[in-house]
């Protein structure tokens, strides 16, 4: 976010917190549970961002929360616990991580591109099919990389998802094809999957995490 | 959605057909990996919603494509399947279906009524703190029902949520208070957390799924 956007968020957060002055403080259980470290002051006000059309601001800055929330639950793991396996057919957390970044790649090229799903170049494919596939390939082929290693990639992924996303318009994001299920699917839509798809994955990690041997 | 507005919505659906008569056909990943049953022609156009201000309508529109897919993540499964622990720690899937009606029930009192975390009635805290704690108490008292059961909980506190999100106007979506990590929050942080929460669940769901003993 530019400079001048995060003073125009930071005035906003004052005139919406004196609009809900006496409101109500800070939820205990919640706290303990979504708990997060070095966020900005306005990840968690959802709407249109500096920079970008209303809707597709809105949409980006859900999708920055959700990734920050995947990046806190896995900043700290060793390689070792990158790469644990559950069970003979459970996909690492490092996997997991390279997959979101091959999914949101996928979808810049579908939406941005405009490229029919699978019909990506045979370089494309090289790097994100395994990640994208995920399975044996997956487990074979992912493993002992640091946490950077993945943290930097899917910034690099966002870093493309953002410039393209600041190009264009909210008429953009209403433009649908047939997509899930055949039926008509719009950009914001998929968007949300990938989005959405962050969450399904944190949610699989944390199983994880919680039954790494000490 | 009201007939009108379902027939509002097939229109749409017909205009942006048009618009994006030519473009690229259903991705084949997606469809095997995203296949579902049963939904409306216009659950992936994400976008205002007839009856709802645009962005409470956006948002629904987020939610109920997130809930069908729970839905159909869960709803050919037995009473034993949906009891079914995957260790000593884990949550079964027909505890963590009640857990998500009870973060909706939560969020309502916090967002739609203004009270603060956690100051519930006995009443309310009798019904929806242990689906909410999950964990002992959960595995102990959550058991031995139907999906159908479920499905009506979630369905009751859902409709709670629209009849409360269509009185309502993007002036109130916007209203922030300190919430996660203390910071500024706006409802439609809340609201989008408890939409990307069923994903978070849902793709703990899948992954016990897959190892559910046939």
């Amino acid at each position: 976010m530019s400079k001048q956007a995060s003073t125009n968020r930071r005035q906003f957060i004052k005139n919406t917190s004196l609009l809900t002055a006496g409101l109500l403080s800070a939820p205990l259980i919640n706290m303990a549970q979504e708990s997060q470290e070095n966020t900005s002051d306005s990840i968690y006000l959802v709407g249109p961002q500096e920079g970008y059309s209303p809707q597709i601001g809105t949409l980006l800055s859900t999708m920055t929360m959700m990734r920050t929330w995947v990046i806190n639950t896995v900043k700290d793991l060793t390689v070792e616990q990158l790469d644990f396996q559950i069970d003979d057919k459970s996909n690492s957390i490092g996997a997991m991580l390279l997959h979101l970044a091959a999914t949101e790649k996928y979808y810049q090229l579908n939406t941005f591109d405009e490229m029919e799903w699978g019909t990506w170049s045979d370089e494309i494919k090289t790097e994100w099919d395994v990640p994208s596939g995920l399975g044996e390939k997956g487990r074979e082929l992912i493993k002992g990389n640091s946490i950077d290693y993945y943290l930097t990639k899917l910034e690099e992924v966002r870093e493309i998802t953002k410039k393209e996303f600041a190009k264009r318009d909210d008429k953009w994001i209403m433009k649908s094809e047939p997509f899930f299920e055949n039926k008509p699917t719009n950009n914001y839509c998929k968007w949300f999957h990938v989005c959405e798809h962050e969450s399904n994955h944190r949610g699989q990690m944390k199983f994880i995490i919680q039954r790494i041997p000490k």
